[in-house]
Formats: structure tokens, C-alpha cells, sequence
């Protein structure tokens, strides 16, 4: 009985949520913990039914898809109903874009470089405009990411997720970059606790962004999400308005209070770091609860075509 | 003419705190930075005028002295006129304290393991009187302070200055332990950010401390300078009150401002990890600043024989 009635409260939640669908004209999706866990021997392992709510999405979207797969003449046809229209926004800084879409088109991902709107291209354009020269203390695989700067004589300290790059002597070497400048600037891609990998939690870029900020006393300029202007650049590049917007992504801070917080729906799925105690967050409530992308994808898809 | 006038500024302002030592019964020392800068091959170089400030402290106190060279007439003859009492008050977790203080002997300083309090031990009575298991994020020569406690299946984080230990890996497995917990309890054997060794800063463990609560959203609880419980266990070990007694510190924050909170007087060395901008610092003002330890045992002696 009492399953029956919380069954019943989640099917009214979920319609509720659902109602408030109209006028949406985009959809922007997280990638890890989303689309899939990353972590393992080959890079990762692909949420169920993620591929295909990608796919299905598409089928609403203006993306041209690139997958044989995929009929195109249903796709067109809905895309002239529907318009719905589709981006990838993550706080990715393992790898460069290119990289990391690569691993995800061979996990079977229909995306596209220039869907991502990741931190190091906007770091990237920052250092350029303010002439900085980074010292970095990210992943191996995303230093190309960083070719084109100087940085020799560093006047300011970039941070990513550098995973096992994280160690005592790294962050030593960045620390002692940045107490040694008059005035410290510290730029971190993202200020993410933790993510999910295959193997368990893995702590991410944000937890040593803290230690830096406590250690030098600074307070770090934030690329990525949850920065406002990182959502407002990745709805840019879609052409929506924030309230034309819905997020899907696993991280109640990071993901779905960002959105918010930049006038965007957001939805939690249930799969990646999600913690059941995400939906009591003290500061943060999304806009409706689903099991997974398949599910969200599902209920927004119905809903438009009503 | 500047300088002169610099130099008179600074006499005044030496004169000033020199004044207010009535009353003094007990000298609290502060040990990396003030009397030694640890590091390098032989583990560290003692401060110029250190060794011999400990003795001077000594001549001036009821300790007995373990060194030949000290004059014990002489010792005890100023014994009687001063009855100053010296303890060591140190956040050092790289080794246990037995190993420490060994290390400082073969530096040549002339201190006894019962006059060192220390985190480690502290740490080791509140973990015993609340029944918890910890899981260890400390240096590889602290370990033997704990080998006391039942460590299976742990139920708490113990962290200390772990340097090299503070690799990705074990940062991330305690930080799995904590988030695993129902009740996360993270316990940080100081919230020092950084010190000096003899080649260059080194991160402390509030750094780390920071990091993990940042990861978890939980609070430590710190054991170790500057909380108010491990400066008061000090001062009854030295049985002096508050008001009698001076710390001697080179960390603005936990030294100077943790002693102070407790009622304490204390003065900042400007050695080991002082910097010019200490002296400017928003929140804590030293009681006085003086050049070195040598410069301040010189001032608060001469006082006392007034």
C-alpha cells in the first residue's frame, strides 16, 4: 500500500513537471554520469537506453545526424514539427574535445565536436583576452587544449580535473606559483566535488580548487558550470532563450542549480553521483526527478507532441 | 632619514610589548619555523640563535637541563629569582614524537619528549574516549602514534601533514570512506595552510583538510594549533594560566591568533613561513613582532630581570 501511494505521489510529480514543458525549443544534456559512467578500459560504459534518447532527441532537433541509422525522413518531418534543439554542455577537462567526443562516438554517441561547449576553449578565450599565461595543473590529454598560449613566466595558476596529476608535488609546484604572484589569479574549469566512474567516486577539479583558494588565501574564477556565463555561452550557441531551455544532468549543485540559477529548467537524473538525499538539497530543488536520460527524453518528446 | 625614523618606529613598538610581560610565568614555543627550518638531508637547519635562545629560556626556568654545557649553578640560582616555565607546542605529524624530538637533539637542541605536546597523542586520547576506528591519511613515520586503536572497518578520517602520502589515490580513498559514512566524522591534525622548509613552502594539512570537507560538506574537527582545547592541554601540562603565559609562534593565524583566542599573549617570529604581510594581517595583530627567536627570549629575559 504504501508503495502504491509513493508510486502515485512520483507519477503526479512527474506529470507536474511535465506540464510546465511548453515553450521549450532546446534541450542541453550533461555527458558523464548522463550519457554514461566514464572510467574503465574503454573510457567508459554508455548509460541503458542514453544512445538511443540522444538518437531520439535528435528526431526533434534541428542536429543533423550523422548516424546511418538514423531515418533521416522521419527526422526531418519532426524536426519541421517539433524544432527542438539539442547541446552538450560538460565540465569535461580530461581530455580535449576532440578526444573526448572521439571516445564517445566509439561508445556509440551520435555527437559532434561543435555540439560541446566544454571549460578549456573558454579558458582558453579568457587567458587570450586578459594575457595570461597559464601555469597547468590539468590532464596530460588536455594540455593541447593550451597550445597556442604562452606560458613561460606564468602569472596565473589554470586548474582541471588532472586526476592522478593531483599529487603532492603538482599541486606544490602550482601553490607555490601562485603565492609568489602580487596579485593571484586562480582559474579553475569547474568546482565539481566529485563524479562517478566505473570503479566508484573519483574527487574532482573543485575539491582542489578549495585547497589552492585556502591555501593563498584567493578566491578562484570559475570556468564551467555552475558559472552563469558558461550556460549563457552554451545557450548561445543553441539560439535559445534561458527560459526556452531545459537541463538534463546528474549534479544537483553543479548541473541543475547552474541552470537555474541562469533562468534554464533543470532535471535530475537518477544515474552518475546522484545520492538519494540530492532531492532534499537544502539550497537546490530541480524542476523534476527521472530515472534516467531515456525517461526524461520519453516524457519531453510526449509532451511536445501532444 | 626614513630608515632612521623605521628603526625608531620599531624600537618604540618592541618597547611597547616588552612592557607588558609582567606577570609572564611560562614561555610557549612554536618548533618548525622558530626554532628550526625542517627539510633537506639531516631533516632541517636550526634558526640562527635558536639553540641557544632554548637555553637562555631554560636558564630562566624550572626545567632541568639535559645538556653539560649549561652552567647548573647558575641555572638554578635564576631558577629561583624567575620560575619561567617552557613548553613546546608543535602541529608536527610527519613523525611521532619520540622521532621528532630526536631530530631536533641531533640539531643540537636540548628538549625532552615530555615537553612537546603534539596533535598525534591528543588525537589518539579522543579517538579511544568515542569509540572510533580511523581510517589514516597521515605521514608513513606517524603511523606507530596510532597503533593502539583498532583500525578495521573504520569509522572516522584521521588527517595529517601526509605530504608526499597526499597522492590523488589516498586522498580519494578517504574521502571514499568518508562519503561512505553515515555520519562523517573527518578529524585534521591542525588546519595549518603551508610552512617552510629548506627548499621553499610546503602545502600543510588544512589544505587538505578543506579539500575533503569541501568534497563531503562536512566540517572538521581540528586537533592541533589553533584550536582553544590543545593550546589549554599545553598550558596545564606547563601549569601556568592563560594570562602568564607568551607562545611564540612564526604562523600568524594558528599560532599567534589561536594562543591569543585563548587568552594568551603571543609574538610572531619573522622566520620559517613569516611574511611581511603578516604584520598587516585583518584579522589577528600580534602582541609583538620581533626578528627572530634569539631577538625575543633576549627581550622578555632582560625584562624579567628588571
Amino acid at each position: 500500500m504504501h508503495q502504491l501511494q509513493a508510486a502515485g505521489r512520483a507519477v503526479r510529480a512527474m506529470a507536474e513537471w511535465a506540464k510546465q514543458l511548453a515553450g521549450i525549443k532546446g534541450v542541453m544534456l550533461d555527458i558523464s554520469g548522463v550519457l554514461y559512467d566514464s572510467g574503465g578500459e574503454g573510457g567508459g560504459v554508455p548509460i541503458p537506453g542514453s544512445i538511443e534518447a540522444v538518437e531520439k532527441t535528435r528526431l526533434n532537433c534541428g542536429c543533423y545526424s550523422t548516424h546511418a541509422h538514423v531515418d533521416m525522413s522521419t527526422a526531418f518531418a519532426m524536426i519541421k514539427a517539433s524544432g527542438l534543439k539539442l547541446r552538450f554542455c560538460t565540465n569535461e577537462t580530461q581530455a580535449t574535445r576532440g578526444k573526448f567526443v572521439a571516445k564517445l562516438q566509439r561508445l556509440g554517441f551520435n555527437i559532434l565536436v561543435n555540439e560541446v561547449t566544454a571549460p578549456a576553449p573558454a579558458a582558453c578565450r579568457i587567458l587570450k583576452e586578459r594575457n595570461l599565461r597559464p601555469h597547468l595543473l590539468v590532464h596530460d590529454d588536455l594540455v593541447p587544449e593550451f597550445d597556442q598560449l604562452d606560458k613561460a613566466n606564468p602569472n596565473c595558476v589554470v586548474i582541471g580535473d588532472a586526476a592522478d596529476n593531483f599529487s603532492y608535488k603538482n599541486l606544490n609546484e602550482a601553490f607555490r606559483v601562485l603565492i609568489g604572484l602580487e596579485n593571484p589569479i586562480l582559474i579553475s574549469l569547474g568546482r565539481g566535488r566529485y563524479y562517478k566512474e566505473t570503479d566508484g567516486l573519483k574527487l574532482d577539479v573543485g575539491v582542489y580548487m578549495k585547497a589552492l583558494e585556502y591555501a593563498c588565501d584567493v578566491q578562484a574564477e570559475v570556468v564551467g558550470k555552475p558559472a552563469k556565463m558558461f550556460f549563457q555561452s552554451a545557450l548561445a550557441e543553441m539560439e535559445v532563450e534561458p527560459q526556452q531551455a531545459i537541463m538534463i544532468g546528474d549534479d544537483i549543485v553543479n548541473d541543475v542549480g547552474g541552470a537555474q540559477q541562469c533562468g534554464m529548467r533543470a532535471l535530475q537524473v537518477r544515474t552518475g553521483k546522484y545520492r538519494p538525499c540530492d532531492e532534499q538539497h537544502p539550497e537546490v530543488k530541480a524542476d523534476g526527478y527521472v530515472n534516467n536520460l531515456a525517461e526524461a527524453v520519453d516524457i519531453i518528446v510526449k509532451q511536445l507532441h501532444k
